[in-house]
């Protein structure tokens, strides 16, 4: 395991921030190289700013290897500090040793998307809109704080061998179960035309079951593909199934110079301000109207 | 998800190999920046072959970046082939949007832990040596093939409410069972002071379940802390619990000249020439007696 220290050290001609690599290991050593350089107000990268090792042999028990004197604090005002904060990125490249034994990676959200698709050992069902879905309690529960209340606790489900959800659509499920098993989620393919419509969906979903990591990434891929036209939607989602992150950026979004007239104009945004007069009153009060 | 292409290009001043990196994205776009350099025949990694690009837009539809004349193919043999092969080692380093919503990282393994820790549904469980341990069949059915013959199949242990299990320490089931769970392998810390003796058993019922990957960990490992005092019982342990890769690496690591005299006359060596004759007789061909 690798450890950023970054540390403060006062010269004669100023303070300086270090920053440094330290490898966290009782038992190995390990080679690697190490960049750092600082981003920019904007949120580019500097990259006269980056410093680079060679390549270092790092030994065991907290060796570390840097730069004392990264960057002067003083010089950092003018051009690094955005929000009261500043952003190092970091570099890390580390040699293998080419004569070692290769570990395969983590398994496991495939071995548990055999168990699903194979449904051996099932022990629950789902029925959705004349579907069935097999699925194992152990795996709901350890995923979801809400399957498992209604699965192990004392909830009328916890006996059922199938449940019936009337809260959700199929192709939603279908996706919401994989995720559960292998924490994957599927291809922008996948997801079919109308995937800010899915992810919509997924998101109502997630909140539904407490899966806070499918909640962020269906928020992750909204955002990236935010436009006008949909904006609205969005933002109604959001506020509807508790996103906080994925509605304060689509209010930035609306109240931005180059999209407000339109969206302000749109059909979607109307609605939203009869649903959720609360979000017109921040919109508003970000405007400076 | 990326691609590094290699491809080759027949130029009037000689035929050159190329490096590129390509993004595989229908949707998005992303700022990257890529080096590569090639491996020396030492095995280590030749700064001087290094080429980077600067922070790079790949835009969607399988955008790619790189050279088309990385090296020349007359100059590899001298400094670059090692058994037929050249190796590029490369690194990419992506730009995240800083303006995006965060995921978090996968918590399969963590979600799966607590599950474990909890007990909340467990369904079986298993005696060693008077300590009892609590498990959910599907997650061990998921991992492990041996399991899933067991505890959903036909045998007796299916319709068991509790196993006895007769050819595993405690100790080391506590491990197999959480790897099972999370996949992750305990730092060389909690492995306890005897720790080759520990990855050695570790080894032996990772084969007896069929856990490939914990296989390759531990041989990964035993591999990594090889020395002339081990040697011989790691490599009994590797032919007895199929495991052929730590196997050659054991037989390299005797033959080798700074370490077989010391080897040979240990007394494990005597012990590994008495049980495994086959062995002894590889190495005898191997230094070419």
């Amino acid at each position: 395991m690798w450890r950023i220290n970054c540390t403060s050290v006062n010269e004669p001609t100023g303070v300086y921030l270090g920053i440094f690599l330290e490898l966290l290991s009782k038992s190995g050593s390990a080679k690697a190289r190490f960049e750092a350089f600082l981003t920019r107000k904007d949120g580019e990268p500097s990259l006269v700013s980056a410093k680079r090792t060679g390549v270092h042999l790092f030994h065991r028990n907290n060796d570390q290897f840097g730069w004392p004197q990264f960057v002067k604090v003083m010089d950092l005002a003018t051009d690094f500090v955005r929000d009261g904060v500043i952003t190092f990125l970091c570099s890390i490249m580390v040699w293998h040793h080419s004569g070692g034994i290769p570990v395969p990676p983590s398994d496991i959200g495939e071995n548990l998307g055999m168990l699903l698709d194979s449904t051996d050992g099932a022990d629950v069902s789902f029925a959705i809109d004349g579907e069935t879905f097999h699925a194992h309690r152990a795996v709901l529960a350890a995923r979801s704080p809400v399957f498992r209340a209604e699965l192990l606790g004392s909830m009328a489900e916890a006996t059922m061998p199938s449940i019936t959800l009337l809260d959700i659509a199929p192709e939603t499920f279908i996706v919401l179960l994989r995720f559960m098993y292998t924490d994957a989620f599927p291809g922008d393919d996948e997801l079919g035309d109308s995937s800010s419509k899915m992810l919509q969906n997924l998101l109502a979903a997630a909140d539904r079951y407490g899966l806070d990591r499918l909640k962020l990434i269906c928020a992750h891929k909204l955002w990236g593909a935010m436009s006008v036209d949909t904006v609205a939607d969005v933002l109604a989602c959001a506020e509807m199934y508790s996103c906080p992150e994925l509605r304060d950026k689509c209010i930035d979004f609306v109240v931005a110079d180059k999209n407000f007239k339109r969206v302000a104009l749109s059909e979607g945004f109307m609605q939203l301000g009869q649903n959720f007069p609360s979000i017109i009153a921040e919109v508003r009060s970000r405007v400076g109207t």
